[in-house]
């Protein structure tokens, strides 16, 4: 495994690269988990180069986030990467990445305003800017990212489309502990008793997604449910929203295909999570719903 | 000459002849004159493939400007441009190149913020976004743009260096008429006596360097002759600023380089134009000034 930390022999590299090998991309803070390393093995399967990279972006942060405390464990990372058969790691300093009199950012203006974006101002610029930066610089023919952070997920796959990346975003399940947990770097925030609490927010999920199975239609009283179990552990939510999943604009009722998705605080650690809901097909057949746990 | 209209095909064809060729883009919105010939010109002599984009770009127009009746000669510039041996010209339509659910837009925050920035709201983000589009259809390693659009090309080049693409922006300099007036498609808008108007825009320029070269470096007289002989043609003026010209802040004082940048109106039609001076090297010789008729 190479790795590079300046972005333009890195980007020298992977052009030369490029005309000759497919490339696929993960995208990465580091603190890695069992969810990047899907991520990375699924690129490893469909591509004859894969390139991670590994920076805490600054611009994805507001003020008073959590970029100072964010899990930094690039020793551990680099390990499992390179036992992954990954070929290139990139790892600019944020200096290299946005020097001097850097000013220009990427907006996806109408995904990156519900859900997260209402709490996390300016969270999605950052987001669709260092996807953009990184997509020029790897120049991939693919990049995966998870569907635990959704509406990121969704807003990349738009930005790609928007600005003719020539590239294919591809979409991978969450990843679980055994007891439902999202993996997320920020579960390493959680105490012992705080991750037991956590667990209220898959649970909310599967209470749902059983009802919703089971024909209840009435969203209103799904929301009043998720909530209801959401506050057993959870110190505080910031949001229960049921929306399309291509939009994320709310839906009005239980039909065709939506996604839950839910955010919350236990202590001083925001976790988020979401499920992909599917009540019938037309042909009134119930379709296994997107699996919860594991994959 | 080879024509595309499909932007994903136009897409495939780029990244095949990059692999073997330098490629040199041109990017334009029709209605050719000598300005844009002399950078398909210089784009022949650097590169193996010239690429030129012919596309009225409906998102750098405000609600109340001309995009209805810009000029539009498609005909006559295919002639033109097969004339300088141009290898591939992209016309795509607004409704592929900004298909249905299209959000994602490219900002330059401080690059936009004054000069035509404050009298176009909306323009340079538009610039910047469809500039971002074409150098991912058309991967070129080079770009070339005309300096009368002064704050346009020190933005497009600042977006290409922070969103990392690789590609070198070349700024070429002002190709003017006989009498000095800068060409501009918008040129076509005056009746023969608002065009003998016009000319007092280069003529506050020409005026502006001659004081300067004399030693006047008092930046209030400066401005006010500037707008003397401006008011003697035009119908409004919007501004006269003396900038930087990387960073386009005010300069506040003839010192090194600057540029001297105007813009207003003569009857319906917006005009501008600039200079870049340079009062004296630091070995006290006078150097020569940005020529400010052709080329």
């Amino acid at each position: 495994m190479k790795t590079f930390h300046n972005p333009e022999q890195f980007q020298r590299e992977m052009e030369k690269r490029r005309r000759q090998k497919t490339i696929g991309f993960v995208p990465t803070m580091g603190a890695l988990h069992e969810g990047h390393l899907s991520l990375v093995r699924r690129a490893r399967r469909e591509n004859q180069i894969v390139v991670v990279s590994l920076f805490v972006n600054p611009l994805q942060f507001g003020p008073r986030e959590d970029f100072k405390k964010y899990p930094r464990t690039f020793k551990r990372d680099r390990a499992l990467l390179a036992g992954e058969k990954v070929d290139f790691l990139f790892m600019p300093s944020a200096a290299s990445f946005y020097p001097g009199r850097f000013q220009t950012f990427v907006e996806v203006i109408n995904l990156s305003r519900g859900l997260c974006g209402r709490f996390r101002p300016g969270h999605f610029r950052g987001v669709a800017t260092v996807a953009a930066k990184l997509f020029n610089l790897v120049r991939p023919h693919r990049a995966y990212f998870g569907t635990k952070d959704y509406q990121q997920a969704v807003l990349i796959k738009r930005m790609a489309r928007d600005l003719n990346f020539n590239l294919e975003v591809k979409l991978l399940p969450t990843i679980r502990d055994q007891d439902g947990l999202a993996l997320s770097s920020r579960n390493a925030y959680l105490t012992p008793k705080e991750r037991a609490r956590a667990l209220s927010i898959s649970r909310s999920l599967v209470w749902a997604q059983r009802e919703i199975r089971q024909g209840r239609r009435n969203l209103r009283r799904l929301r009043r449910g998720i909530l209801r179990e959401l506050k057993r552990g959870l110190s505080r939510v910031d949001y229960v929203e049921f929306a399309e999943p291509e939009t994320l604009q709310p839906v009005g009722s239980v039909r065709g295909r939506f996604v839950i998705a839910v955010a919350g605080w236990v202590g001083k650690t925001r976790l988020i999570d979401n499920a992909i809901m599917q009540r019938k097909t037309k042909s009134g057949k119930r379709k296994a719903l997107e699996p919860l746990r594991g994959n």
